[in-house]
């Protein structure tokens, strides 16, 4: 068993641990995250170059990168050497995107202490840079990859021309190259029916709005990713504070469907909640998006206190139950009916049901 | 409060007594009926009949059935003095068909001790006599059904041709105006898939299918009514010995679908039943055709002997939830949320949920 294989085999057995951890209205905000796009100078960009170029490149940031205090007890894993079920892992836990976990062309993660910062080399740029922060904590999670950034800097010569700012293998991230994006838990706006209008909106405004997994993918589990669009002509501040601002709005809007539903539909609240508690605690096979579905509605009745266990304790739980974390935890590949044998197992086991 | 009124409230608060009672192959066939449909000679059909006839009608087979002993403490009610909450009652617990349940035209129903016996007048037919059973009893019903109709043969002058039979209404019917019918409950065939081959056959020879309620309706909660389509050319005996034959052969496939499910399949079933039983035992809201289908799967979890009750005993439940039977039993009309809200109620109570 590799050093990565053993890193990842762990990795399977417990959610990030920043899950668990506290954050600024985490009920509603599962986490905040801020990516920047840089490449190097001197290099084509990763869809022209061949294979020597993009192991130069990856080579040449991960020196980088594990000289910084930052990643300097990072684990470092190449898409080349990870299985399908470990890049999948490393998708679920957010840490590289879906065009990463295809592999290949010399494409690496560096993942540091905690999993708050990580790099993906050669996705569609040849590096991407990411802080992840439970709960909305986007100035935070900009100050510390602020830092991080400006250290890297230090090692690498980015491309960079005072006119456009960062250049970027695609011209919708040139300039400031960044993306700060927040996971929001929005079951009380889906239940009431609030939700598409909001969804109307937040595009009007510039903004983007996807599901669990990012680009292309639904919002199961009423989890939706609200992110900044554009990242020419602001400053990274004025972009980030824009993101934090439709955010509390849209928070205000969940918080007051959470009331509503509380106060004036309480018995439709209630037979949501219950409902999936009961059926979580029964089941004997479930499959990922079904279980995402009822883990939203357990997640609400947590907020409403009607359960021993917090919202993020079902965080925890939505992580752990994700084919590739129930397939590497156990160190096979299983079939369909395996893994949703094995996850209704976990479930019920999780909430104290035999 | 009348007398009538009086009586159908205490139906709605207890399922028919003979639900409760044993019978042959009670975890597959919940009943056994038999009717006979007759008409009176000298009088015009219900459909040509005028008001008038149709009240004298009424009076003679009242008078003739209450002189009987199987009627000697009988319930007599007439339609037109029922609310459609009492006549749905009514419906749902066989009492009465659908076409009886819309009232009006004299129509009356009366009901034996124990809700055994019964006799539509001025349904289709003048008469229509009926006798229920629990479990598979067809025989047995058939006996005391032909003890009844000679008694009342005795009071009642029936329209006979020694060339035709008993006349009726409609030709169908014609002859010996008899008709066997079996509720069966099948949730192994409809789960492992062999329901509508069965089905299929079932109709290829000559008999009928229908759901719970009778012409028309579906087969909700995985209850199959199978009864005979002819009623000329063959003796009474040899009609009651066919419907028995398909229904013993039909018997033999659902217990084989049983066996396979809870060997081959065992998980899936564990699922389908236990989900249920989580969703019965959670749901604070739950419309009729959910709960059918929800209780169907508990019944089949009862036959395994995975709960402390019988399947009896969820067929007495499936009766006492239906719309009619809550609003009776509390005495109001109730909207749909407060029927479903109080179905929920009733359901979590009677599995020990609170």
């Amino acid at each position: 068993m590799t050093a990565s294989t053993q890193y990842l085999s762990n990795l399977a057995k417990k959610a990030s641990p920043w899950i668990l951890e506290e954050g600024a209205y985490r009920p509603v905000v599962i986490s905040s995250r801020i990516r920047l796009a840089r490449n190097l100078a001197g290099h084509l960009f990763c869809q022209r170059a061949k294979s020597d170029e993009l192991d130069l490149i990856s080579q040449e940031i991960t020196k980088a990168a594990t000289a910084i205090p930052a990643f300097e007890s990072a684990a470092v894993i190449k898409m080349e050497g990870a299985t399908l079920i470990e890049r999948t892992l490393l998708l679920e836990r957010h840490l590289i995107s879906q065009e990463h976990a295809k592999g290949g062309r010399s494409r690496t993660v560096i993942i540091g202490e905690g999993e708050i910062s990580g790099i993906m080399i050669n996705e569609e740029d040849h590096l991407r840079l990411q802080v992840i922060q439970p709960g909305l904590s986007l100035q935070d999670a900009w100050s510390q990859i602020n830092e991080i950034d400006d250290s890297l800097d230090d090692h690498l010569n980015y491309a960079f021309m005072p006119d456009f700012g960062f250049l970027t293998a695609c011209l919708t991230n040139t300039g400031t190259g960044i993306r700060a994006s927040v996971m929001m838990h929005l079951p009380g706006l889906v239940i009431t029916g609030g939700i598409s209008y909001i969804i109307q909106k937040i595009r009007q405004a510039g903004l983007t709005v996807r599901g669990i997994y990012g680009e292309h993918s639904e919002a199961t589990g009423d989890l939706y990713q609200i992110s900044n669009q554009i990242t020419l002509g602001q400053t990274e501040e004025k972009l980030v504070a824009t993101v934090d601002s439709y955010v509390r709005q849209i928070m205000g809007r969940e918080l007051n469907a959470r009331k509503q539903l509380y106060t004036d539909s309480r018995i439709k609240a209630e037979d949501v909640v219950y409902r999936a508690y009961g059926l979580l605690s029964q089941a004997r096979m479930i499959d990922s998006n079904e279980s995402l579905l009822y883990l939203s509605h357990l997640r609400l009745g947590a907020y409403y206190g009607w359960f021993d266990f917090t919202p993020a304790k079902v965080d925890e739980l939505m992580m752990l139950v994700q084919p590739a974390h129930l397939q590497k935890a156990v160190g096979q590949d299983l079939d369909e009916v395996q893994r949703d044998t094995l996850r209704a197992d976990l479930i019920r086991k999780t909430l104290g049901c035999t």
